[in-house]
């Protein structure tokens, strides 16, 4: 409440400021258009009267219509540059002379304007919101202004100061958490859909449910990032039980696995500054200092484009080698099931799709030579453990559409984390568990498509595959 | 109370971390050595572990003596400054064709790994005070050193997007805030010393007396800069009843002036990151809103360098025209009166002195070609106006060794604020009162040094030239 | 969060108290029953480790069947009692001679041993909630058990001094508030249902409505009583416009009436100890200082008992004289209409039933010789005026069972509470707006029944008489 | 700082509150006196604005002068006591048939008009703190007034009530408490004077140094009760090194011992309502749970009547047998000693000294039959045991004069504590070491007045008299 109470008074102090100031400046209104303002608030005016501007110009911002705000941009990205002119002069002197004196100019001649002008623009009390909202706006713009990107790169880099995460604060979300923020969580929320407050209630209040999140200062009630948990005695194999009420009666035991579920980033003007890595691991230290009983670390994850991959591959569009492709083909096209979704369920099929799922991880390589899979690269990067395929462990429309019904275990061993993240950026060595290496090598070994190509008569010999 | 909770979670948040981590990387402890540890910060181990390998950074640092400090700063300024190369080749690309690829390539290139590491660094929970005074002891090291002085300029931009005006948070200090802070406003208040907690009570407590500082979210308990304000019904021309006791009865009648009479700033490693400009105008607003019947705002300021102006002027080493050096000469030299202070004290010289006063201000320039006092300097460069100058305002020996006893009252008068601002910032041109001006005028038609020349006895004369 | 904290710590503590505590105690844990417990709590055992055995015997308590409370109610009854013999020579020592000494001596006697046991079982964290609880249960036992009433009087004397309007603390229920909170407004509102959590939001979180609740700092996260406002700028004559979603666009104009339109207590075992009175007058104190533009302080209420009152009126149950009875027979039961929602509903009755509800306030009188309705005491008692009945305010089911859609205006005009409270009080006298009495009048004067009865063609001379 | 803008606003509300009433009431100021607001206040018109009535009366109060203060006392004494008639008559019916309903008639009868009175007082806000002084001022009054016994008593009842330890909210008192609440700590301290703010935050600030203080949620920034707690390896034998400031360095081992050296109660108005036992205990537990290597948990208490005890056993106006009073007259008397501190520091009489103590815990009885030592009734009533006795333990002047120097242990094992505490108060068994029974057995036997004095006649009667 106290929260509410400072915005409040912020507010009214910016109010304040605005009555204060000279009538002259927005008596009219009308007058001085958003660009006029900007010019004005790197000019000297701004340092005189930086807040009132600033609070003039963000009201303004938010009245334009998308069209101006593309113009307003285009303004920003010709008008608030550095000065060519200068640039090119202290550019040529630093080739001439690689001095610390020239590199220092340099640097001051290619300070852009602009940065000074979003500097600026925070000024005003709760600008911070605003300004991540302004590169929302600007990211959902057509992206066939080059021009543009060089605002966004300017966005970019004040927020990757910003937001350091030094300056973020890690919080407890549960049921006594502001209405205002749980009703963000539902919201953003963008892995398992939360159907409503109750259902919000199932996922952070009972004993055995825990969510954090980052907050930044002024960001006041907007979370940036947040991490749901179970903690549980198993690793998980699917996610129906860790949504489900969980029953009354305590557990006996006291929980020994940490089940990161679900990670959403809540704010779409900050994308590319990555918060989750740290997210995670400050949630680790914090359950083992909370829950000195919990060992084991582990997320249940979706693989959201291994339905897309597999569509791929057994369409032939995808080089992922010849028996693989076999693999998908013999699963997808050869029993002329047009349906993914009717293999993914089909037990007969488990074999081949675990194999190929580890393939996906394993083997495949997306254009930029990256594993595929995104959220494989988050936990990867971050130094987890590919731990384990789960077979029909997301049977909900979304996950059997993307993901095929499957879902993954990460685990996240603190002794091996810096180990894998390193072998994983130099090297892009996937740390994965034998279970999941067998999977690979058992298709492999057992070479799956000859076998069924040589037998035409399918399911019989797929059982006889499964090893997991 | 709460905060200090944070504090320690934080603290024993960061001690797991560490607990957590690979034996390999601080097992041995002395074997990896402060640059090591830097170097692996910026590298893929930093990415991992950043948190934990910026907190055993830091816990060295400080152990580390000046010497080694000082090889630390070169190191930093050495080895992770921008590559050269590459940033030769950016530079070059640049020249030859401007265009925003060549231009977000050559930034790219020109941002020193230095940043990210100052960046990194603050990872570990607390650091940003510790990276703060880093910075201190920078700037306390001899300056023969250049290569440092890129290392500071790093900081200084950091520190400039890190303490951005929206970021701090305005408190109110009184008797309501934890020790913890106020016995820092004692140790850090500059301009009239607190004479323990008795004098602070004096300045915080009393219900015409108010204290307001600036604070950033990551330095708990770490005022930035704070202002002490005394609620008055007049300008006042002294210090003393400014500080005094004030009576015990209620006063009769609502305050008309909230008299700044004390500005500090707190922070030597945030040295040249100007807060008080935007402190001063938030807590006129704040007062604005709190005691509606305050009309008045106005400062009671030193003239720190006034003493030694006139010791100059009446050595004839300061260029100020003849009638000026004159007028000192007279005063402090021909009366072979060695103690300046004396001069300060004597109502017979009240009109020469407050003549050069004004010349000191209104005319007197420094070899940069500014104003010569650097309090002038904030206030008027923060639009404000020399409303009056006040003879023998502070007797103290501080007072009258640097200021001969004279204090200065800068009014803010909202009205005029910005087109102050500007005139100051583009012409030099000093706001000044009537008052004021005619102190330099009469000056001038009293011809205060012919005449004294021409009376060889002095005293007498001097007292037909007091005007004000 | 921070008094999740709180609780969080406090039981631990409590944990701790009794891991501490002889195994003696507490060690064959079924071995000591909950009156032994009771018996040891007021002991000297008690004084040295009230603490724990408190919370034991709340735990114990909790798991009691409805028969075992009740059996240790009783106990409670007849074994916590005052002392008869002592009692009865103190009392006879006062009639001997009622001195000082004495009276302070029968102070002593009568002083319940039952007091000091609740007094003690409150030294257990969080017992102050379990204590009110147990009053609860109580109030729900079958009331023929004349013993229990002396264990209701204790705790009822007990509860009104510890929650005096002293320790109670106002605070605003807004979409800040923790969903703990909220969840609980959701589950008290006792007079127009909220249906779930985007009802709740649109009662809480416009700028033109307002909650706020009582809390007693020992019952933390449990309001005591609560009031919904609304900011309008009419007395509305409706329940739905006050319900609905307030329309986007701002209002132009401030607001000048503030609507209590729902007051709910939340505590069933504080029966009997009155907050809402203090409520509505510092919630008007609040909003006077909040929204300045606010004149008028209304309510907008239900009449609970009217339709109830019709009933045993037509029925002839009821004196209420002969012109109103036949009024009421008249729109009940001469129209064979069995359904008096019918009558409620039809426009042709409106005067008639407006005339019978000014009645049922004016002239009805319940056994004890009291105005019928409850909340108009409540208001009337409080000091408020009946100042308008709206005719089909309230079409809800409820509203039409219980009231027959008639809702009613209380107006609080601080001018003139003291004046209203003590008429009341002291006389029974009803301060109504002269709009009310005429509603009065008007049948009075249009002998509404006997017009009727002579012309059997209703409708027609009803519109006559409708004056409002 | 929320707590002071609670304040701030409670206090504008009841502001609000006043000038919302009809003029009526306050208009003429005068025209009212206190007495006349106080049957206001427990009339009908103190149901409809008690708030503002209290506030009013309570502003009365403050300035009434020593004399009217104790002329109103007097008249809540008189006029607002039970009604003998309704008292008498209820007394008789009670005497006639000790029903439950005579019982429920006598409660209602006895019930004082007083009580109410003080309970609508609170209304107004921040009352709490004020009835709490003026019972402070009740209890200043000289005590020849026995009519003022009776208010005294009501008060009594009513704090007991308010201020249950269910309520209390036990803080920790730090570097970061509010220097509001601090100077409350200094000025309050009873027992080790702190000497300014520097004593004080070597009492606070240092890792191995408590301090918890018991608030009441109506009575902010007021302590109730405090203790000061240093963190050791041993059990102190003296105060000097407790009070000193702590090396520097940091302890390498860490705190087996809590002691406990300065309880001071703060509010003279809440006399005879305990807090201190249950203080302790809390805080007990409070440091076992933060610092567990906590094993021992002790005091380091004064003895403030053993130097007056001394002087009458001395001067044969006590009672303590024969040998007792010869050991101290050999002490005091025979040697010529005029000056008992001289005694106290001289070490060959500190065998015979601590014997003599030995037997004033141990044998010495008050008038009232209790244990002499009211700080020894405190811990040993609490539950503890008198560990040991330490000579020379506070040779500060105050130490010198009231303890002769000698400071004591006691002991709170959680064990033993109900034992101890049911033993001390059914039988007034005295808990106590071995080590400490056997001073007294050693006067007996180590003759030391004898050997002291060459006076043989001495010895041989000392050890017949050990023993009791």
């Amino acid at each position: 409440m106290n929260v509410a109470f400072l915005q409040e008074l912020l507010s009214s102090v910016a109010e304040q400021g605005r009555l204060l100031l000279p009538r002259s400046l927005f008596g009219a209104g009308a007058e001085e258009d958003i660009e006029a303002l900007a010019l004005a608030l790197i000019s000297g005016r701004g340092e005189a009267s930086g807040v009132a501007i600033a609070r003039e110009l963000l009201d303004r911002y938010v009245q334009l219509s998308q069209d101006d705000r593309r113009k307003f941009f285009r303004f920003l990205a010709t008008e608030l540059k550095p000065d060519p002119e200068r640039l090119t002069a202290a550019a040529r002197g630093y080739v001439d002379n690689p001095s610390d004196v020239a590199l220092s100019l340099l640097q001051k001649a290619i300070d852009s304007p602009r940065l000074e002008f979003f500097r600026r623009l925070n000024l005003a009390p709760g600008a911070t919101a605003e300004i991540v909202a302004m590169r929302r706006d600007l990211l959902r713009l057509p992206i066939d202004d080059a021009a543009l990107a060089a605002v966004d790169a300017d966005l970019r880099r004040l927020f990757y100061s910003w937001f350091n995460r030094g300056f973020l604060v890690l919080r407890r979300i549960d049921w006594h958490t502001p209405a205002v923020v749980l009703e963000k969580i539902i919201r953003y929320e963008a892995v398992h859909e939360i159907q409503g407050w109750d259902d919000l209630r199932r996922r952070l209040d009972p004993a055995d449910r825990r969510c954090f999140a980052f907050f930044h200062p002024s960001l006041v009630d907007e979370p940036l990032v947040f991490v749901e948990v179970a903690l549980m005695r198993d690793i998980p194999d699917a996610i129906g039980p860790v949504l489900e009420e969980p029953s009354g009666d305590e557990p006996a035991k006291p929980p020994t696995t940490a089940v990161f579920y679900s990670i959403s980033n809540c704010q779409e003007g900050l994308k590319g500054i990555s918060f989750g890595n740290f997210l995670l691991k400050q949630v680790v230290e914090e359950l083992v200092r909370e829950v000195p009983s919990l060992k084991t670390f582990v997320t249940l994850s979706p693989i959201p484009r291994f339905a897309a991959w597999m569509e791929r591959v057994a369409a032939g569009s995808e080089d992922v080698g010849e028996p693989a492709q076999l693999d998908a083909q013999l699963l997808l096209d050869r029993l002329n099931m047009s349906d993914a979704i009717e293999v993914a369920k089909n037990p007969d099929f488990k074999a081949p799709l675990m194999s190929l799922a580890a393939h996906y991880f394993l083997v495949g390589r997306d254009n930029l030579g990256r594993t595929v899979d995104p959220v494989a690269r988050f936990h990867l990067g971050n130094g987890a453990r590919l731990e384990r395929i789960n077979w029909m462990a997301d049977p909900s429309e979304k996950g059997l559409r993307d993901s095929l019904g499957l879902m993954v275990n990460y685990l996240y061993d603190l002794k091996e984390i810096e180990r894998n993240h390193e072998a994983f950026a130099n090297a892009g060595t996937i740390a994965a568990s034998r279970n999941v290496r067998s999977l690979l090598k058992a298709r492999g070994k057992a070479k799956v498509p000859a076998e069924a190509e040589e037998t035409p008569a399918l399911p019989p010999p797929l059982p006889a595959k499964t090893s997991s």
